[in-house]
């Protein structure tokens, strides 16, 4: 069904309040999780709020921790999350790497013991929406073999670059697997294929079949040895810069939390929107592959579905919906 | 055959200082171009060595120019490369960015009217031999159709990461398209299929035949639809921060000169050198899927390549050297 923005934000709000959030911090946290169903990311949306509200209650998210700053080198700042909730110190971060890059051209947060973002992509929109450049990354569990391996033990280490832009931002949302398990499961529960390969099979063949898929844990990484590399290099960037936790600690200690992130804003004198333009202008003068398919920039279709939200409802899957109000 | 280090690096100083360049330039030149062989990337070494040569008779390379900074803002620099060769000016673009870092966290230089940086990883280790982490980019002419099309209206665009290590620094070195025109060719001319789908074919199916894709044009991008957004959000950072030439542009004019580029170097007040090597570890406990496997960190083979070429001499094609040993 669909329900306003504005009946899904408070249900949120309320919800997180009596949790024992404070207001600041229920509103960040509902305004994200409302937007990325707006958006169309039901998956860190709607449907992830129940998990979140569990984490609360088994104290992997400690709802009164406020993230704080442990040193400071130039424009670069490192903080600790104390595993405040993650949404909440992700968008205190941006606002200060924002800040510090407005100032100075560029600002960096790297942040450790955080907890998990939900949709990456809310940070870039964030820093752009304040005329920013960002460069946003995080690790996660492991649930990606290397290449050249067949076990998971890389994370798929979502990375956003996200670019302002007056007709709609550009913003790049990318994790290192090809599909997600969300994804793999959506297609399984649908009984549909996936439409590329996905990851291996149990012996070893590349597969579309999401089961056989789940069933390996051999996921595939986006351009195979490329995305593998870049995968392992995301969890170096964010650990080594914030000190925090490994995608082998945080997989040992069997659940996603205490994580580690990092926001780099950027805010040139100038930002050349023509530029920007023209490069989409040339994109898109590509000839079709055929009648159904269409160019797209990063983000392009987020902000068509955000405002078909807006106009229309946001979609919401009823059943969590019901689930939801309960809490 | 093989060549010792030192004659291959005096052959091309040799030839530059003829071709009129000054002697500090030369020698950056010579040893990029060297280095690139010894560490195993014959495409952007000895081999691309005679058309460097071509693109300065041609005047699209401007021997005697000095990159020179436009404007600043805080530890952002905005850069004019004047069609200086490209590696000396993105070694000075990354010395600069390392300054930078080193006093404030982080520094980054944005280049325009630059030219081809030969291979990115070059100034990924430049940065990491002086203790930086690096994030580079460089644009490039089309080569890629973007997801959805068929025509080449993407370029390969590659994205540098660089971490440094005192058991040898990790380097990715990523271009956009799952294999170059270069390997495509390299496949062509051996009779050897691609081990993975390289691109489609005209008829529009994926293919392991470089032959057929270098004739549709139709390069696969890593990870499909993810690969063409990171290529595209690639460009927009490269030309509206540096306010240069676009892909678009590049590709117009006909030959791949005068691109753009940047330049991040990150130095944190400390590096957590047992982070990375827990890292590592950790990706490399993955049961590899057969014996022929192994899984590697970004920049491992390339460290052995150079060991092994500079105790037993770089491998040259002799033809190829023998050209350019007559030039």
């Amino acid at each position: 069904m669909l329900v306003p923005y504005n009946e899904l934000l408070d249900t949120f709000k309320k919800i997180l309040l009596k949790e024992g959030m404070n207001g600041d911090k229920a509103s960040i946290c509902a305004e994200i999780f409302a937007g990325n169903s707006r958006d169309g990311v039901h998956s860190h949306g709607l449907n992830r709020f129940p998990t979140f509200i569990t984490h609360i209650k088994q104290g992997l998210i400690a709802i009164d921790a406020e993230p704080g700053m442990i040193s400071k080198k130039g424009v670069l700042e490192h903080w600790d999350g104390h595993l405040a909730p993650g949404m909440y110190t992700a968008s205190k971060a941006v606002a200060k790497a924002v800040g510090i890059a407005k100032e100075n051209g560029l600002g960096m947060v790297a942040v450790k013991n955080t907890n998990h973002w939900m949709r990456g992509g809310t940070y870039g929109w964030q820093a752009a929406d304040n005329g920013c450049i960002a460069i946003c990354g995080t690790n996660s569990i492991a649930n990606m073999p290397p290449w050249g391996g067949k076990e998971p033990t890389l994370g798929n280490n979502p990375l956003v670059i996200a670019v302002p832009r007056s007709n709609g931002h550009l913003v790049l949302d990318m994790a290192m697997s090809q599909y997600s398990y969300g994804k793999l499961h959506e297609h399984y529960l649908t009984g549909k294929k996936l439409a590329h390969h996905g990851g291996y099979d149990e012996s070893g063949q590349l597969s579309t079949d999401p089961d056989a898929i789940m069933k390996s844990k051999r996921t595939l990484p986006v351009g195979l040895w490329k995305g593998s590399g870049l995968s392992l290099m995301m969890d170096v960037l964010v650990s080594s810069l914030s000190g925090g936790r490994t995608v082998g600690e945080i997989t040992a200690s069997g659940s996603e939390y205490g994580v580690s992130q990092f926001f780099i804003c950027i805010s040139p004198a100038e930002l050349n929107e023509g530029i920007i333009e023209n490069i989409i202008a040339y994109a898109k003068s590509s000839a079709v592959t055929d009648e159904q398919s269409s160019i797209r920039y990063p983000g392009e279709s987020t902000l068509r579905t955000r405002q078909k939200s807006m106009a229309e409802g946001v979609y919401v899957n009823d059943k969590i919906w019901q689930e939801v109000q309960a809490l």
